[in-house]
C-alpha cells in the first residue's frame, strides 16, 4: 500500500520530481476496453500547463504525455496504465539558494527532517509540477465516469470572492482564473499582477461540482465518499482546508435550515429543495450535485524577504528566486477536477463490487 | 482493505449498529508490552458518554469496555486487541415513524438507495453510537504516542465563537461543551437550550490540538500527515468541513504572512515565529503542534417537522423523535481526539518502518 | 492494511486466542440483501468442530457462533458482519509447561522473539481454534458465491495417499478424515491410532476443489488467482505448501503433456481436454475447476519426549500435555474450504469491479 | 490497493508488456539515504537476461534500467522510484499466430475471457518479460536488507534432481541454469537441447535460500512470512507450487522428526539441530536460514502442435513460433531471488513498524 498512491479498486501512483527526467503516474483498475490515446489526456494537461499567461509561472513545459502500457490498437486492456511526461525546462541553478536553507512555509525543512537529505531542485517531489500527473491520471479517471460530469473554479482569490449570482459555467474557460464570474476576473487580475509585482503571492478557494453521480456511490463511514474527497483534495500541494456542501457555514445552521427537504421526484426518486449536504449524507452519495471546496494557501516561494534558518542552523534571510506561480492555486482548478474524477471512478467500482449493477 | 478500517500500519475497523446487540473496534499492529486494561480506555468513553447532562441525549449507556483479545497479563501481546461494548438502553420503537420515511439531513435515504434495505433502529449504523468506538480504539492509540497530548474543545457553537485570550486549557472540562472559554460556555448554555426547546439543533466547531509530534512523521504525497487527518475528521458522523492550521483563512493571507518564519531553536532545530500551517508542511510534522478543525453540522434528528417522502415516494412531513443530541458537535470532541490519536499513531509507525527510529 | 486481515473488497479479519474469552471474525464488503443467520454458519462449524471423535483434540467446544451485526431482520445490510464465538473449555493448567518454554516445530519461539511476551495459554493466537473464525467467515463468503461448489477432502496421511480411481465426493463425511476413499479412510484410522498411542503425530494433504467458478476471476499478476489461493492457504496453521493443478509434479512434465488442450465447446466457449492447470492460467480462470492442495505438517505438540530449550537457555527435555489434534490435518479440509471460498468470494466481486457483471 | 502491486510498507508494481515500449517498476517506501545507481541494479538483470546462452530465448534484450526518479545525488531521498527498461528487440509478426487463437497452457484464453481483448503482441502482459520489473525493484529491496544473503538455483530440472551432497553455492553461476551441482548441470545441458530440437520444453524446481533474516519477522497468521512467500513466488509466472522448508515432504514425517530440536546457542539464542521447517515457525522467523523451493511449469509456447480452438470457437492445430524459453524456469532463479528480497525488505519494515528496532 504505496504512500505514493491513491484508490482502491480504480487507483493510481505518481512518480518523479521537479527537475528530474520525467515524472508520471500509473493508473491500475481501468476496465478494459476503453477507447484511451494521448489526445485523450493531453487537453486536460493543457488546461494545467504553465506558461501561457503572466498569471502562473513562466517555467515553459509541453507537459507531452505518452502512454507507455495498457492499450492496445487504441482500447484499454485492464492493465497497468504508464504515463510519462518528460521534463524539458528545469532551470535548476535557479535554486541553488534553497539548497542548504528552509524556505518558511515550504516543505524544505520537513522533507529534511524526515530523510536526512533532499532533492531541492525545483523543490523536488514538493514541487506543483507532480500536479501534472494527477491531471494525467484524472484524464483516465474521466473515462471511467461518462455519466459524471465535473468542473471546478475558483470562487474566492485574494480574499475576493465571486458573486454567485453573476456567474455562468461558460466563463470558466473565458480567463485565465477559472472564474466563473467575469467581473471578478478582471479585478483578480489586478489583485495578481499586483501580488507579483510586490514579490509577494495569494491563496485561494477552488470549488468543485459533480453532477451526474447516482444515488449510492460512498460508504458509511471511514471510507465515506465525502472523507475519500477530502483525502484526495488535502493531499494536494498547498491545499489547508476542505469542504463538503456548506462546510463549516453548515455548522452555523440550524437543524431545520441545514436539513435538504425531499420532496417527490419525477421518477420516485426524491427531489431534493436544496442541497446544504453537497449531495452527501451518511458518507453515500444521494444523486444531488457533488460539491467539494479547497482552501489553497498562498505560494511558499516569494521574492519578498523572509525569516529563516539554514542547514547548519545560522540564522538567515531568504528571497526565493526561481519561476513560481504567484498563486498555485489557479492552476489547482483542474486538479481538484482530476482528484474528483479519480475518487468517483473509484467509489463506483467499490460500490459495483460490493452491490453489482443492478441497483 | 475493508470500508470499515482506518489506518495502515496502526489500524483499526469497526463494527456494530445503534441497536444491535453491541458495537466493537477492532485494533491491530499495536506493539507487544504496553499496559492496557479496560481502567485506561474507560476514562475516555465517560468523556463521550451520552446521557450526563441535559445537553447531550439522554440515552442511558453505561458503555463499558470490554478487552476480548490481545491482552495476557495485563500486557499487549502484538496481536489483534477486540474491544466490545453492550448496547444496553435501546427504544426502539421511537424509531417506527423512520423505518419508512427519509429524514432529510440523514442518511436514511442514501442507505435505502446504495444497499436496498437499511436497519432503521435507532439509525443503524450510521447513529453517533459507533464513534463509542472509535473512542475505544482511540485510547489505544494514545498508549502508542506518549510524546504526543492531543485535546479538543469546541471553538464555535450555532455560530458564536469562543475568545481566543480569553480560553484556557483548564476550563475544557468544567463545563458540559469541552469549550475552553467559560463566558462563552455560559452563553451557549442558554443556545442549547433554547435549540432543544424549539424542537432545533446547532452545529459547532471543534478544533483539536496535537503537541508533542516530532518532526518527521507524515509523508509528502497522498499519505500526506493532513491528508490522512482530513480523511479522519471527515470520516465522523455529521463532519462538512476539515482545516489544518489556518485553514480557508490562509486562502486569504499573503505569501508573506501565511509563511511561519524560523530562527534558530535552543537544539539546533528551527524555532517558528507561529503556526499558520498548524503544524504540517509538505504533508509532514514540523514539530509544531498540529491544529485541525472539524465542522459538524446541526444534528438532522429533530422534532421540527420537515418535508420529505416516504419508501413509495409519497410526500409527507416528518417529525424525529427519539433521544437525539441537541449538537451533536459537543460529544464530538473526544471522537476527534480519538481520530487524530489513530491517525498520529499510525504516522508514528510509518515513519519508523520506512526510517528507522534514529532520526 | 491488518496483518490479521485477508480480502480487498470482500474482506475479514480474525481475533481472538485459544484461552481468552472468545475468537472472532469480522466479515466486510459483504453484499446487502443476502438472507444470513446463525443457521448457516454453525453446521460450516460443527464439521470443523474438535472432540466429536477419538481422532481430533478432546477440547469440547460447542463453537456457538453469534452474528453481533451486519444483519438486520434475516438479510445482510451492507454493514461488516461481526462474528463472536466464545470459548469455553479452556485448560489453562495444561500449559504451565510450556510458559517458559518452547516447544520445538511450534511458534512459541518464534512469537517471543518477535514481541518480547507470549500468550502461551493454550498456544494463544497461534493456536488451530483461531480457525474456527475462517470457517465463520467462509461461511458468509458461500453465500456470496451461490454458483461456486466447494469441497476439501485428504488426499494423503501419514504418507499414505488415497486412490482417486477408488474416491468418491460421498464417502467425504462418512468417516472422521474428511477421506473420500473408503479404503485408505480404513487404514488412516489404524495410523492415527497408532500415532496418538505412540504420543506421536502425522501431517496430511488436503485438496480442495471448487467447481463452477466462472473464466474470467483473477488478475494477471501480483493478484492473480492461484496467488491469492496460495497466500490464503499457507495463512493456515501448519501448512509448509501449496500447490495449483498438477503443482510440483508440473515440473517434471513435458510442455505438450502440461497443456491442456481445447477442443469447442457446447457454447462456444472452449472445453479443456484435461486440467492439469487446476483451473487457472495466467493468473485468471479457465472455468474448469480450481484445484488447490495445502501440505499440513504434523502436529508440533506432542508427548514424544523432546530436545529444546527454556527462556533462559538452559537446555530442556520437553514433553507436551494438553489436548491435542494427533493429526490437525483433518480438520484442516474445512479450513481450507473456508479459505478457498473467502478467495473466491473477494475475486468475484474485484472481477465486477474492474470489468462489471455484462462479460 | 494495486492488482499489479506487492508489499505493505516497502512495495513496488510493475507495468507494461511484452511488446510496447518499455517495461518499468515503481518501488516505494524505500528508506533515504541508500547508495543507488543504475549499476547496483544492472548485474542483477544481466543475470536473467536473455540471450545469453542458447537454453534461454534468443530475443536479444540489453535491459538497460533507467532510474527515473527518488535519488538525488546518488542517495535514495525516500520517495518513488520508478525503474524503466525499454523494449528494443520485439518481432510481433512472429506472434501473428496467436492474434485469433489460444495457445493451450497460456493465458490467451483467459484473458480474453476476463477482459474482452488482449494484447497478443508476444503475449502482452503475460510475458515472462515482466519478471524483469521484478528483478529490477529486488535490487532496490536487497539494498535494504544488506543483513540478508539470498540465493536462488535449479534443484531439479525436466525431472532430473541435484545431488545436494554434490552441490556447492560456486558452481551456480559456473552454468547456464543457475544449478549448484556440476554433474547435473551437465545432463541438464543435453535434457534442454532434446527438447529444445523436440520442439518441446521443460520444468523445473528452483529453490531459494536467505540466509541472515533475524528471528522476529513475519506476522503470526494473514500476513505470515510463509503467506507472503507463497504469494509473492506464486505471482511469477509459470510457477505453480510453493512449498517453506520441507513442504509437502513434512506432511509425510512424523511430528518428532518433522520438529526442530533445540539447544542453547552460542548468545543465548536457540541453536537449532535441523531446518525441516524452513526458517519459519508460526508465520515468523526463527533466525534460520528461510528455505523456499517454487515449482515452475514447462514453457507453454512450443513448437509441437497441439489442440485448441480460435476467437470464433472452430477447432484448429496451433504451432507456436516465436523466441521462447525452452525452459523459463532458468531465467525464473534470479526472479524468485528478486521477490524473496521484495518480501524480506517489507517484513523487515513491517517488523520495525510494530515493534522497533531494539528487539
Amino acid at each position: 500500500m504505496s504512500l505514493n498512491s491513491f484508490g482502491r479498486v480504480f487507483c493510481f501512483s505518481t512518480w518523479g520530481e521537479s527537475h528530474g527526467p520525467a515524472i508520471g503516474a500509473l493508473v491500475d483498475g481501468c476496465p478494459p476496453g476503453l477507447a484511451l490515446s494521448e489526445a485523450d489526456i493531453q487537453p486536460w494537461l493543457d488546461r494545467r500547463r504553465p506558461g501561457q499567461n503572466r498569471f502562473t509561472t513562466q517555467r515553459r513545459e509541453p507537459d507531452q504525455v505518452r502512454i507507455l502500457s495498457g492499450v492496445f490498437e487504441g482500447r484499454t486492456t485492464g492493465t497497468p496504465i504508464s504515463l510519462m511526461i518528460d521534463n524539458v525546462d528545469q532551470r535548476t541553478k535557479d535554486y541553488a539558494g534553497i539548497a542548504e536553507a528552509y524556505r518558511p512555509g515550504h516543505a524544505d525543512f520537513t522533507y529534511q527532517a524526515k530523510y536526512g537529505l533532499r532533492d531541492w531542485r525545483g523543490s523536488g517531489r514538493a514541487s506543483a509540477r507532480e500536479t501534472a500527473s494527477r491531471v494525467a491520471a484524472g484524464a483516465v479517471a474521466r473515462l471511467v465516469i461518462p455519466e459524471v460530469a465535473i468542473r471546478a473554479y475558483l470562487v474566492e482569490l485574494g480574499g475576493d470572492a465571486i458573486d454567485y449570482a453573476a456567474s455562468e459555467d461558460a466563463e470558466i474557460d473565458n480567463n485565465p482564473f477559472f472564474c466563473p464570474d467575469a467581473a471578478a476576473a478582471a479585478r483578480w487580475q489586478d489583485l495578481v499582477d499586483d501580488a507579483r509585482k510586490a514579490g509577494s503571492s495569494l491563496g485561494a478557494v477552488v470549488e468543485c461540482v459533480a453532477t451526474g453521480v447516482p444515488a449510492g456511490w460512498g460508504a458509511p463511514l471511514y471510507a465515506k465518499l465525502d472523507s475519500e474527497l477530502a483525502a484526495a483534495c488535502m493531499s494536494v500541494n498547498a491545499v489547508k482546508g476542505v469542504e463538503i456542501g456548506d462546510g463549516f457555514a453548515a455548522a452555523r445552521l440550524s437543524g431545520e435550515d441545514n436539513a435538504d427537504a425531499m420532496r417527490a421526484g419525477a421518477d420516485g426518486a426524491p427531489r431534493f429543495l436544496s442541497n446544504h449536504a453537497g449531495g452527501v449524507l451518511g458518507g453515500i452519495s444521494t444523486g444531488q450535485p457533488v460539491v467539494v471546496r479547497a482552501a489553497f494557501k498562498p505560494t511558499s516561494s516569494i521574492l519578498t524577504p523572509q525569516l529563516t534558518v539554514d542547514h547548519l542552523g545560522a540564522e538567515i534571510e531568504i528571497v526565493t528566486k526561481g519561476r513560481h506561480d504567484p498563486c498555485v492555486a489557479i492552476r489547482g482548478a483542474p486538479v481538484i477536477e482530476a482528484m474528483v474524477a479519480l475518487v468517483l471512478a473509484d467509489q463506483k467500482f467499490l460500490h459495483r463490487a460490493q452491490c453489482g449493477e443492478a441497483r
